[in-house]
């Protein structure tokens, strides 16, 4: 039994892009367990570029991320040591365990640990297409865009893990889908792979209107929903084409992650086109779960929904692997394996 | 009988503001009428900053004003001839007749011409308060605002036909109600006269960060709610302090009709606070308009919805008075009076 824990903790609050400095690895004795607590050892820990709005302490949806505390994040792994009667030694399970190697959770807490059953699907996609990422495909396409048969739906990120999945679940409702991703490797792999009808190469295009027009070539009929996962540039040429009544779900603003807002160039075309602009986030529509993680754990178990991951190996890579899905060196789900 | 009627067309598309040269003063015979036609005398013409939207023929809503055509606009008066049979001539009616003194309408076409009430409500009213302004605010505030007891609702153009409206059925409604205005009379008549709760006065303040310290202010516990008629500096600074789940119903971008763009300063915040930021016209909200003007007609006969007219004399008043209305000059509802 494992006595020593290795975690990685913000060490210091990045200004503009993170660097390996704002991290520091640490060893630290694991406890004992309490009555009602679990120890679980993580096989992969999930990146996302929401972690990196935590790292600021600017006004957030959500709480800062703590200085000197273990960095928040999803992980997946296998129960070790249990004091609660819903768990046993071996149970998959996932949970919000954090950028190390062990969790001890208190399992009695709503939503803090869940089983999941890895017979019909990889333990990782509950990291990503059955999990946080899929949820927020689905919830974005099916209650903010509410997207219908013959529309054009356009989704950035597309080669992402949650661009990924809105594109294939659009395609599944009769929806012609036009992904956005950064290079010919991920517009290959988003049109030859994920079935998505076109895919346009932003690194190929310099600005709004070489952007703009693309998507009208893309998009004969124009734009419909827009599942946004990046802003600036991108956002104002979808809006250049947007549809009356069309549909833009707020998801990511990657591109202003880094501290710099990035304004909207033409908000007027909200009024003219009647467009409706909402952002969401996921973990507020927990209702939506269990219906959203049925569909999307069929669909992989099926082989309908496909998804691909980069997996950077052990904790001490978590930084630069992280660095790199802000810059979009990932290539679908980011992931560390931790065992 | 009159034999003759004057009109105003447009003469030329503006480039930036309107000039008076944009329209041409025109004398021409009117017509006999045919059968299912009805001849209109127009006691008021409605001014309406969506008229310089129609005067440009960039991509918009709706067709533009065709040059050398009678401008569009609303009209009240009365039937002075009629070949249909649900009208006579006596008849109060409210209609789109345009920048003319006469039109002749088709009156079997669905929504061309209704007959109204003038026991209880003044004529002009049918063209604010009780007409497609009223209704915009009613229809923004209910349907897209979806405002709710207790909460925060900001209104510019708070003096204005559709900001006065919007603000007291807010205050209504159970709402904290601050408007947004440009001068001390028309803050202290939407205070005193219209019983917002607050109203601040942006000619005395330089830019977003001004006016959103005096947002902060009035709204100490934040916007849930902006009705927001002008756009630019006065958005980005609402957007500043929206709470979570606030909504903005974009009615109005005054600050860019005359053809200059203005971005959104921070869209990051939809995401951020979960923001839904949505455009609608009134006139695509049909079914919408009997309850709406049930309710603004009864307020108005009850003295419980107050509202304040500019009038100017004479049709050759006309675009004047369309230029003073894109600059604010006007006090509440802008009307011609043609009689």
């Amino acid at each position: 039994m494992a006595t020593m824990n290795q975690r990685l903790v913000l060490a210091s609050r990045p200004t503009g892009k993170p660097t390996a400095t704002n991290f520091r690895l640490e060893q630290v004795p694991l406890p004992a367990l309490a009555d009602g607590e679990v120890l679980v050892r993580h096989h992969y820990l999930s990146l996302d570029p929401y972690m990196r709005a935590r790292m600021s302490d600017g006004k957030s949806y959500a709480q800062p991320q703590p200085l000197d505390a273990v960095m928040i994040g999803g992980t997946v792994g296998e129960v070790v040591e249990s004091r609660h009667s819903g768990f046993r030694a071996g149970d998959p399970v996932v949970g919000m365990g954090g950028w190390q190697q062990y969790s001890v959770v208190a399992a009695a807490q709503p939503g803090a640990l869940r089983k999941v059953d890895t017979t019909h699907v990889p333990i990782a996609a509950y990291l990503g297409a059955v999990g946080m990422p899929g949820v927020t495909a689905w919830v974005g396409l099916n209650h903010i865009i509410e997207a219908k048969a013959g529309e054009t739906i356009v989704v950035s990120a597309a080669s992402g893990a949650v661009g990924g999945v809105v594109g294939q679940l659009a395609k599944a409702r009769g929806c012609r889908v036009v992904g956005i991703a950064g290079g010919a490797d991920k517009c290959g792999y988003v049109v030859d792979e994920l079935g998505f009808d076109a895919c346009i190469d932003h690194k190929t295009l310099d600005g709004t209107d070489a952007i703009a027009a693309a998507l009208q070539r893309a998009c004969p009929n124009g734009i419909d929903g827009d599942f946004e996962n990046v802003g600036g540039a991108i956002l104002d040429a979808v809006m250049r084409h947007a549809n009356a009544f069309s549909r833009i779900a707020m998801c990511g603003m990657i591109a202003g992650y880094n501290d710099v807002p990035i304004p909207m160039a033409a908000p007027q075309l909200i009024l003219l086109n009647r467009m409706k602009v909402q952002g969401f986030i996921v973990s507020e529509h927990m209702p939506l779960w269990p219906q959203a993680l049925a569909e999307l754990a069929q669909r992989v178990a099926a082989g309908t929904l496909k998804y691909r991951e980069t997996i950077a190996q052990g904790l001490e890579s978590a930084p630069a692997a992280f660095i790199g899905l802000l810059e979009g060196r990932n290539f679908g789900k980011q992931l560390v394996r931790l065992i």
